[in-house]
């Protein structure tokens, strides 16, 4: 039996950019928690370059915030017991770029929580290519109540 | 005669995921000058939502990426008399998610010189949908010297 990640467990039909599982045409980025992380490996297509060979930025951007999202949501539902994920939402994601980030390849996804409160997390997260950290965010994902456009939209 | 964009004339052959002219699968943004700021209207296709009708986060930094380093481009070349912008990078960007953004119809992206030194320049930028200013964004970015790999990429 394969292992679903969290988008495909709990959210197979969403049609989100970054990590919808339905979204054919989006990034479809699949975390995995391992302990008090989560991890995701994902593999650039040659239009997500920002320069032959290098990864562009926007879309380094779109992998962390997704990938960091999905860290906040499945924190969130643990912490409350819970049994399926709230509604995230990303307030803030600041990114640094540390070095150019090689498109060829893999790259891993790192995600871990920095700060909690009853219906917020702050993720702490790296983008690691060819045995380096080229990229680190930091953001700020809150789950929604009744009444915010994305609440049950998964 | 239409104007052009700033990739446009500049970077005609870019593949930029963002803002590379010849990149048909990419975001294409064309950022144009309007006096001390760079403007740019962008219309989201379906697949780049988060969910329906709204705009996904890691596509919106992608855009006021792109934009907001189009806009340093263009204010190092003025500052130094060149007849061509400096390839440029993003060393960080920070994005504010105020809202959520409709992804139906026009988004509006206006970008503007905070910082600026001899090689870089901070830009702030924000984005407006649905007449309402939905995201803003703060950045770094850095013309890059020979030996780069991003050097004389355009």
């Amino acid at each position: 039996m394969t292992e679903l990640s969290l988008q495909e467990k709990y959210a197979p039909k969403s049609i989100c950019f970054g990590c919808g599982p339905a979204n054919s045409q989006g990034l479809q980025i699949k975390s995995f928690p391992q302990g008090d992380i989560a991890v995701a490996h994902w593999t650039p297509k040659p239009f997500h370059e920002a320069f032959p060979g290098m990864l562009n930025g926007g879309i380094i951007g779109a992998l962390l915030d997704c990938h960091s999202n999905w860290m906040a949501a499945w924190h969130l539902m643990n912490k409350t017991g819970a049994d399926q994920p709230p509604c995230t939402v990303t307030a803030d994601f600041a990114v640094k770029l540390l070095r150019p980030t090689p498109s060829k390849g893999e790259v891993e996804l790192k995600a871990r929580v920095a700060e909690s409160k009853e219906d917020r997390a702050v993720i702490e997260a790296e983008l690691i290519a060819g045995g380096k950290t080229c990229a680190t965010c930091r953001g700020t994902f809150v789950a929604v109540k009744p009444g915010h456009p994305a609440y049950h939209r998964w």
